[in-house]
C-alpha cells in the first residue's frame, strides 16, 4: 500500500484579532510555500479547507489565492475535529491514486459558529460545550474521587508548556491557586479550566510515498488512523467519565500503525477542558482509569513535555478548524527533532488525539519518522 | 485496484417547502433504507453529508437519527457541485481501504446560503448567479450566432422530461414562445431559462466491489472520475463561452474509463441556466464547438431522452448539495434500466457533469453496469 508522509507545513500565531477568513487561511498556507520554496504548486491535486466558518466555497478561494489549480477541492466540517478528519480524507485521497500530494489548510475566526451546539435539543438551554464539560467534570470527579486541585493541574502544565510556543494564544504562567480562583463559570468549571476560541490557521502537505522522499529530507509518516462516530447528542454518551469514541479510534489508529500506547513518545490530547485531558489519557490507554491526573502530576513534576508539549488546547487557544492541523504539526516538529524548548527527548512515534461535540466523535492518528 | 459500486439511493420530491435540513436529509436516507431493508446499518463505514447549509455537525446528526455509527463522519461542501466531490471522497476512502461502504447524503433548503457569491469581487455588485449566467449567454450567443429561440429549446426540452420525473419541482410543460414571454430576469435571461433553488435531498451507498456484490444483484460501477479548479473568480474564466474546468474533467474522466465520449450512452449535465447545456456538450465532447444546441434540437425532435432524462436543474430544480447527488441516482437508474418513462434504450455508459460558480471548477463521473 502506498505510504504516506507530511512533508511540509506552516502555522500562524493563534490570536484574537478579527480578521476576514480568506486571509486567516491564506496566511498559514503562504507560510507552509515560505518554509518550503522548492514545493511546486502545479504539482498539488487537492486543496481541502477545514472550518467551521460559514463562507462557501473556501477550497477554490484559497486555491486561486495560493497559485493552485487543484483537481479535488472542497471544505470539511465536523465541528472541533474537522482538521483530524481533512488530513484522513487527504490520506484516503493519495493511498486511492487519486491524488499524489494534497494541501489541507485548517481555519478559523474567535467568533466561529461552531462553538453553539444549535441542533443538540438534548441539551436544552445548554447549547455551549461549556455545558457538557461541566457535566463531564462533575461525573468524572465523583467517579474517581479527584479533586478541584487535580484538575487545575492540567491548565497549569498546559499553560506552562505554551510559554515555550511562540505560536500560542497564551504566554501566561498560572498557579493551582490562579486557575482555582479564576473567574467562576459554571457550578465546575472556571475561566482557566476553558480553552479559548481564536483566530488562526495551520496548513500541512501531505504526498506519497515516492513523492514525498523527494519532497524532504525528513518525512513524517502516517502509519495509524481511526476514527470513530458514537452520537451527536450529548446524552446518547454512554459514559460521562471516559471517552468511547475515543477508545475506539485509538484501538484502530495503534492496531493499524502495530504500535500500543506504551510505544508512544509524545501525543497531543483534546484538552477542551482540564478534565478531558485524564479522560483522554485513560481512554488512549496512558494510564489506568482514575489515574490520568497522577500521570499529568508526574509529569509535571518531572517537566516532561510528553503530552501536550505544545501546550495543549488550554495554553495554544482553540481556532476550532485548526486544530487538528495544529496538533498534528506539533507532532511532526517533535519527531524531526525541531520542538525547541519544547522537544522530547528521542521522539519516534507519535499520536494525535482530536475529538468534537463531548467526544462524541474522536479521531486518532499515530505518527512516525 | 478495489472497484466501487453503487448499491443503493434514496431521493425525495424536490419542492419549496419549509423544512429543517435535519428533516429533510433524513428524508432521502431513510427512503435509501426502506427500498433496500437488508442492508445493515453497522457495515456502514463512512457518512458524509452534502450541503451548503450553515448547521454544524450535520453527519453525526443525520447518523444518530438513521441508526448508524460510522466511523467517518463529516460534511463537504462545495457550492454546486458539493453532491460530485461527497461521491469522489467516498469513492477515495473505499479504494484506499478506510471503508467497505460509505453513505453520502446531499440536501438543501430553497433559501440556501449557497447561492449568493458573496466572496467573489470580481463580481462587484453582481453576487448572484444570474450575473455570471447573464453574462455567458451574452458572449456564447455572440461568439456563435445563436438566438434566443435555439437556447429557449434548452428550457422546453428539460421542462418536457421533467414531466417524466415523479420527484422534479416543475411538471408544467412550455413552449418557446412561453420561455421567451417569461418575466425578464437581466439583459439576456428570462425566468423560464434559470434552475429554480428548492429544498431536497438525495442519498446513495456506495461499496467495494466484494460488498457490493454481496448486497445487489445490479451495482453500478464508477468507472472514471476527473475534477479540476481553475479559479474561484468568475472574471479569472479564460473563456466566457467554453468551459474549461469541464475539459479537463472530462478528459481525465473518460481516460480513466477508457472511453470517449461517443461510447456515452446518457448523460446528466450541469443546465443551471439554458446556456449552459449547450456549452456543457460542446465541452464533454458531444458536440463540436457552437453545434451544442443543434444536438439538442434533434434530441428534442426525436423525443430522444439521453441527455438530462430526468429534466436536469431546469426541470428537476436544484437543491445545491443535493444535485451532484441526483443526478448519479438518475444515471444509475438508466444503467439498471430502471428509469420508467425516461428510460434511454440499451444504455450501457453513463456521465454525470456537475459544475460550480461560473465552471470555475467541475466534475465529472463516468458510470458503467
Amino acid at each position: 500500500m502506498t505510504k504516506v508522509g507530511i512533508v511540509a507545513y506552516g502555522i500562524t500565531p493563534f490570536t484574537r484579532e478579527d480578521q476576514k477568513i480568506e486571509a486567516v487561511l491564506l496566511k498559514s498556507t503562504k507560510t507552509l510555500f515560505e518554509n518550503n520554496p522548492k514545493i511546486n504548486r502545479n504539482t498539488i491535486d487537492a486543496v481541502l479547507v477545514s472550518t467551521n466558518n460559514n463562507s462557501k466555497y473556501l477550497s477554490p478561494i484559497l486555491s486561486e489565492m495560493a497559485g493552485i489549480q487543484p483537481k479535488i477541492a472542497h471544505s470539511i466540517e465536523s465541528l472541533c475535529n474537522s482538521g483530524t478528519n481533512s488530513i484522513v480524507s487527504a490520506y484516503s485521497y493519495i493511498v486511492s491514486g487519486l491524488a499524489d500530494m494534497v494541501l489541507i489548510s485548517g481555519a478559523e475566526r474567535y467568533d466561529s459558529p461552531g462553538q453553539i451546539l444549535e441542533w443538540d435539543n438534548s441539551r436544552g438551554e445548554f447549547k455551549h460545550p461549556i455545558f457538557w464539560a461541566s457535566i463531564f467534570t462533575k461525573s468524572y470527579k465523583r467517579e474517581y474521587s479527584i479533586s478541584d486541585e487535580q484538575l487545575a493541574l492540567v491548565s497549569v502544565k498546559n499553560h506552562k508548556q505554551a510559554k515555550e510556543n511562540p505560536n500560542a494564544l497564551s504566554n501566561k504562567t498560572f498557579t493551582i491557586h490562579d486557575v482555582m480562583n479564576s473567574k467562576k463559570i459554571t457550578d465546575d468549571l472556571r475561566l482557566l479550566d476553558c480553552s479559548r476560541p481564536c483566530t488562526g490557521s495551520a496548513s500541512i502537505l501531505l504526498a506519497s510515498e515516492e513523492i514525498a522522499k523527494k519532497t524532504t529530507d525528513n518525512p513524517v509518516w502516517i502509519t495509524g488512523i481511526g476514527q470513530k462516530t458514537t452520537s451527536a447528542s450529548f446524552t446518547k454518551n454512554i459514559s460521562f467519565s471516559t471517552m468511547e469514541s475515543t477508545k475506539s479510534s485509538a484501538h484502530a489508529a495503534l492496531k493499524m500503525a502495530k504500535h500500543n500506547t506504551k510505544n508512544i513518545d509524545v501525543a497531543e490530547v483534546h484538552d477542551a477542558f482540564s478534565v478531558c485531558e485524564p479522560m483522554a489519557l485513560e481512554s488512549l490507554g496512558f494510564s489506568d482509569l482514575g489515574n490520568g491526573t497522577s500521570m499529568i502530576k508526574e509529569l509535571y513534576e518531572t517537566n516532561n513535555f510528553k503530552i501536550n508539549p505544545r501546550g495543549g488546547l488550554i495554553g495554544s487557544g482553540h481556532p476550532l478548524g485548526a486544530t487538528g492541523i495544529a496538533q498534528t504539526i506539533e507532532i511532526t516538529q517533535q519527531l524531526q527533532s525541531n520542538a525547541g524548548k519544547r522537544q522530547v527527548d528521542n521522539a519516534k512515534v507519535g499520536l494525535v488525539h482530536n475529538i468534537s461535540a463531548a467526544a462524541t466523535s474522536s479521531t486518532v492518528l499515530v505518527l512516525e519518522k
